[in-house]
């Protein structure tokens, strides 16, 4: 039986001029996938640069990380947009980082959106419509990473995109498999040991505990880890170790 | 002798959110280059991706406007930036506009900078490399529009960009071949056949009259017309009238 | 019996940088109450610090008209904000347009929320309750100018605010006094008789026909005329002479 | 013969967001005025409110640190804004902070320029005129806090207002009393014995070893310390132990 294969992602690019988050480099040595902020939420372009560029020298591929208008918000905050005003947006910003890429000897393979949009494609389907036809209108080869089950994949595979779905690493799961809110206790996972083993689990055998104890199915591509939290680069460390000792290749999906 | 061919550009897509500026429309049905903003001193993705589609209908020629950024300033202040954080600025708003052109089926086929910009470059060789940079980067086959003789033109030639140097049809000029400052009285024109007679004489002459009297020799590949003063769309009508009706080509230089 | 007076109130200050909205010169002569922007949706502070200095000098009085932190959506569209987060950004725009108005020689006398937050607060508990501590937060003794029976009025009394309401000059009411959506035909009229008759028959007789024919009671100490649709000055001058024919004083509620 | 009294101020506030920069709650403990962003060039209003509250609950003097709009650049980008659009930027971002500071239960009581801007009123008297013209349209009583000889301070005084020289701990002088551009090496002081030595030889003699090993006088009614840099604390506690070994009092200058 072959090991399987699986890629590693991880939102960076996340600073904005003088303001840092997260310690990109040391991530980029981790991962396999950078999803690269697009200005819209973070990132200003010098920033982006320089990380599209530490990409390259590593091989590690740049996927857009699209979001709603909103660095005072981080692009954490729902804004109830008409669906053509999304599009656009979307379409900005994956071209802005694209040309971005290229000066930097890259191209976007991928997008995935940041935040409070991702969360509200889980189920809207205007919007996910409008991010879906963003991404097929820049460029139907364009895969998107995200949740399996969601509206948005069930937009972008009727354009005909490619979807990958992806599993977190350090978040807990509901029976019906989606995530536990941020507002809720108990969300985020803290303990390295434990996060590591559930990555194991869900790629390995393609199951994880639910919140409730229940163990449910899990399609995993990807592995997304935090690269924003404090202890991140552990994690990430963790997870990456524990995959490699399983066998499991890394290997980014596009 | 085969009669001259010249091409006419207009700055359009300079509104942002709930707010216009100038008639795009009208605008469009007049020019045969479009210099559409990239969202730095003007123009929200949605608002440019109505002007790429509707330059495409008409197969106008859409370039990338770029801009400080400064929506507060619509692009009018000298920013005193870093050189590095200015290319990646002007990378970015270029693959902005690439990827809303490409959704309109059209491209963006050359670059010419915006207000302060603009001028910044036409004397300071640190910015003017800069944006050249930039341009070169995201594609060396993109030809820069602007002005004969600056810092901006000799940045690009260095880098082997093609320079398309451009007059303009309502301003004054020195007997040096600058333009007169628009700090200074008459540095704008407003008659419409005086602006009208003027165009004629550049494109069909070579010359130019400076404020001073003298005539001076002027190098045109593209005439341009404002569309956001008042009566701009009358001015551009004239123009366009009178080089049609001294057999010049209207014809894009891309 | 005495005769009513009436406030009449408009949205002004609604440009940014080289965009206008509206004719705020205008305007100013007719109403006695300005909504002037505060910079989160609209109004870059040379635009409120000339809007002020107008009303000034025609004593008319300056409300704070708060908003969203969208510029490109110029306020319009809903955003999921935390109370506190809200709250800081109310007061923040309510000081800065103080301080604008202080310099002018006025004050601000009043606060009414703008677009999708005014839309949000008829019915959002949570985000009126952090508007109304914005007020109270910043002078308790200013009047915030809304809906009758809105959660923001609740929210407001509760902190022991004044509350204004308003009736709409030219919006369709529902039969529960709610405004109609515009999203649906006929929210908006047009016609320059009906809505000066509406208008005189809200102010004169406390009544208005909702959109389903009947005739419903309606509280009015200051009715709202738009400043930024086409024919505005228009509708605002026909509701000002029909009011004073009528024998209605014009007179600010503050 | 009385020991000397001064004031330490330190730029705080100067988050963004979900960005955050240098430790506020550590530098509120040390300093005696600290000098808050107001949004333009970082400091949204959430993160204003609480460095208000911070700073109210530890007697802390609160300042306007007002900028160019520029959060990109962090406010380090000199802009050539027209006089009258800097004046409205001012006193906007005044009235802003006064807003929070009462909210919070305090009060502005004095304004320092931030970055590009303060090293431009330096020696450019149409910008120094438009700030201290705002300052003194928000109120006359305001103090300012800057650069002794600085065209911002002649400009200040013109108008009758209070100017309060600083010096700062960290940074090289030239001979003639400027500082050393951040551009040339050795502008900026690391050794913290060497800076408490600095910051003693100013405050208790008057004097202070310019960069060419000249001795000038200097006059310092405040001593600036960085909050943002690393080892900003440490610095920082290390000249307020020295002063204080010194038997100099540390006393707000309001």
């Amino acid at each position: 039986m072959p090991k399987p294969t699986v890629d590693l992602n991880a939102d960076l690019g996340e600073g904005f001029g003088v303001w840092r988050l997260g310690d990109d480099d040391a991530m980029l040595d981790i991962v396999t996938s950078a999803n690269v902020a697009c200005g819209f939420h973070a990132g200003d372009p010098a920033e982006l640069a320089r990380v599209c560029q530490a990409a390259a020298q590593r091989s590690v591929r740049v996927g857009a990380q699209v979001s709603y208008r909103d660095l005072a918000g981080f692009g954490r905050r729902y804004i109830d947009m008409a669906p053509e005003d999304l599009t656009a947006d979307v379409i900005y910003q994956i071209g802005a980082l694209q040309a971005l890429a290229t000066a930097a000897g890259t191209t976007v393979t991928y997008v995935k959106p940041h935040g409070a949009l991702y969360n509200t494609i889980v189920t809207d389907r205007a919007q996910a419509d409008a991010v879906a036809a963003a991404v097929h209108a820049v460029d139907p080869r364009l895969p998107v990473l995200g949740l399996a089950g969601s509206a948005f994949f069930a937009a972008a595979e009727e354009l005909g995109l490619r979807t990958v779905p992806e599993a977190f690493a350090d978040r807990a799961y509901r029976p019906d498999g989606q995530l536990v809110s941020r507002r809720e206790p108990g969300a985020v996972l803290h303990d390295v040991d434990d996060i590591a083993n559930r990555v194991a689990s869900m790629v390995g055998d393609g199951r994880v505990r639910a919140v409730d104890g229940s163990t449910i199915p899990i399609t995993v591509k990807s592995v997304c880890v935090h690269g924003d939290s404090p202890g991140a680069v552990r994690i990430a460390t963790a997870v990456r170790d524990r995959l490699a000792a399983d066998g499991v290749t890394l290997e980014a999906f596009t």
